[in-house]
């Protein structure tokens, strides 16, 4: 592809030098990048490796101040480098997973409705009833129980378990406890994408729902009659007990817990590790366990690193107030 | 079933109006039921729904306040209302899981020994000499590795592994390590319920043992040696260390961690993310990492909300006492 | 095993009572050896077994004190009494999962190039192009994707996916989330052991790549573009966030949490449930979330437990104070 044609698909907005011209036959990290490449500078960090880079075009924000010329890859120009980055590598890796079909080393149901253009990996395990939207890509060893429903153009990642009883008992007077059967049942509207070795359990009555667009990482666990919304992301590790309702567009960092029928707003950020034990009714950033307001949160951190500190002035205190009660 | 017929299962102790009869074809939650429903109010939270629910009877408590009359559903009083209607959803939703046999497509050493109405799934795996009990339900994609021991009534979920080698390694004079052949296994006892995606871990000699009733969540760790005690119930992400061992009825939250080598006493509860770095020997409930008693975890926790403040009335103080010196 | 014979190869520094001989025909722990055993004691922990041990022989440190003598088994000192029974552990247990060949019920790409005495188990899915070397067992349901490279004596554990998608999105104006695609592969030197359900993700470009002699537990995630240095060792459920460098011989516990773009020195130290958000730059013991060195933690975790005490004294300076100005 030409930088030209490029340019074009990108809406790259200036060349320089303009008119510059040049076959791109793949994209590569700017500190890797052999001729050929098409790579970017997405934040300043990177900008030390463009003197160096081999790159044949990198992709630059209006702000980047480094020049093309002799040597230098020629410069595109765009809103976004990172977005048109990750647009050309699109281009020229296009994907090759969907639409496979359904290996016969599958395991799934005859009573599961698989939709147009699905791949069903080798090792999957489809039960009954389950619905499969268009599109969608079903990994190795996911495991998807009767009942659920999975939207279209969705990832379930390898590993990941859809659809196994939520954790529920009743308590008995002599000490063992009664299974309280689960008998609902896992929705995942369509464009929700999620990592591997995963555990998405069902509802006991009613349904667990991941709302469309909802992106997880790896190794989380949504626990029975949990609701995450619309275009949440939540990274690895983390996860959410029974009941809670997670709003839209929030975006949960790794190895989060969230104890159960709490709520939280849309536009939600939690920082990694936290363990939020209230609901979060406002739109803001959280950090800590329990989870705190950020600017909150940092202030007690601060007030903690200077404790030891704190403890010797109140000790000085001490003394001197001794010190001038002797003297009277 | 009829109301009369349900009444005498649930031991229902009253049933309002007396006398009242009618067809009850499911069961559902409170908020979502129609005609024809039963439904329950577990707690005060619930009893919002009890105007306008469309369920056709509803387990109550002896304390619930509202009345039974002209649109509302015939109230049902028994002495726990959570555990009537798990047992009424068993009743309406009998286990479909248990003796199905060994699917084909499962893995199972000819050397296992397998008890009565077993059902081992697709895609599970099965070592040489492992025992299995009676009534057992292996999931897809559980691993069971060699002479490891499941007890009767157990649930091993999908992709939880039992048996894999325990992590011990001895450090070389090179930095490299030399990794501790794992000879013991894992026994699992009778009426053990075990998530997706676990992990038990066999011993290096002797055994790790999960004694009856204990209960798993999803994505759960347990090293080699460790025991849990009877009826011991362990929440989703939590991992306890090496030869760590866990007293019987203990509650333990998610994503706790537990170091090795350290004994929980009798009836522990451990809140969530707490991490227990000692040996808690007497009953009650803890959180923190480190772990502390839970009042007086919740005392410092109040402590460190307030230290920003602490802090400004220790200033006032210095400046007060720098005053004063300076006024004599 | 004789005694003598075994002496020689542990590389025993003498044997008590000179002269000793006895058949050994297996290892077992101090508390639960019968006769013909081999135990060890490793610390002073285990001290306390030697009186009522039936063990055959016991491998102590030139400390020990105990005396062999009528009754009590024989004493073989050595340097370390516990590499000297892992030795002895694999002496009488040799491995026996090496150099089983391709189950037939493993799903191996025809393109994938696999080593020599390597054992691929049933129900591991290996992708088009991946290379595996020689002497390496991959476990059950182990997924390993296109294009990875694992090395010889490599161990994957059950359940483990190597070279999924790392979790990279870029964020739209509409709110929804473009896949970044990730094309990069995963590089897993030589004598490298990973345990279960583990997710190693694949590179965005480049690899992610971990370095030989590294051991990872259970449910660990490495996200796509971490490094992770020579002989270094990760306990169960730690997570590491993208393009995270980790030096050599470090050891991290378990639930440890590492934000992105961060790194670590060579020796490193990292305490459990720790959340490491700066790089660390020095060799050294680190705890907390936020991660500070071990000792400034200890003194601030001390001071936090000492904190009600000090808002006390902060109020009894506070009424002294008042008090001392009421008098004037």
């Amino acid at each position: 592809m030409t930088i030209q044609e490029l340019a074009k698909t990108l809406l790259v907005e200036a060349i320089e030098p303009v008119g510059a011209n040049a076959e791109i036959t793949h994209v590569a990290p700017i500190q890797e990048a052999h001729a050929g490449a098409l790579s970017f500078i997405g934040n300043a960090h990177y900008e030390r490796f463009f003197e160096t880079t081999k790159a044949s075009a990198v992709l630059v924000s209006q702000k980047f101040t480094g020049e093309s010329g002799s040597g230098h890859p020629v410069l595109l120009r765009v809103a976004d480098p990172y977005a048109a980055f990750a647009h050309a590598l699109e281009l020229f890796n296009p994907r090759k997973d969907v639409g496979k079909g359904i290996d016969p080393r599958a395991v799934v149901s005859p009573t599961a409705k698989i939709g147009n253009d699905v791949t069903i990996m080798a090792g999957a395990f489809i039960g009954d009833g389950v619905t499969i939207g268009d599109k969608t890509v079903i990994h190795p060893c996911a495991v998807i129980y009767d009942g659920c429903q999975i939207g279209n153009d969705c990832v379930i990642g390898p590993g990941t378990v859809i659809g196994f009883d939520g954790f529920g008992y009743v308590p008995l007077e002599d000490g063992t406890y009664y299974k309280i059967p689960q008998i609902g049942t896992v929705i995942i509207e369509d464009h929700v994408e999620i990592g591997a070795n995963c555990t998405i359990d069902r509802a006991t009555v009613s349904q667990t729902i991941i709302r469309r667009g909802v992106k997880l990482d790896n190794l989380i666990h949504i626990a029975h009659n949990v609701e995450i919304g619309e275009n949440t992301v939540i990274a690895a590790q983390t996860g959410i007990s029974g009941s809670a309702k997670i709003g839209k567009h929030n975006m949960i960092a790794g190895q989060v817990g969230m104890i159960g029928h709490i709520e939280t707003a849309d536009n939600v950020v939690i920082i990694a590790q936290s363990g939020v034990s209230k609901s979060l009714t406002k739109a803001g950033t959280y950090f800590g366990s329990p989870a705190k307001e950020h600017r909150t949160a940092l202030k007690i951190e601060g007030a903690i690193r200077s404790l030891p500190e704190l403890i010797e002035r109140v000790k000085a205190l001490e003394e001197a107030l001794q010190k001038a009660n002797l003297d009277q």
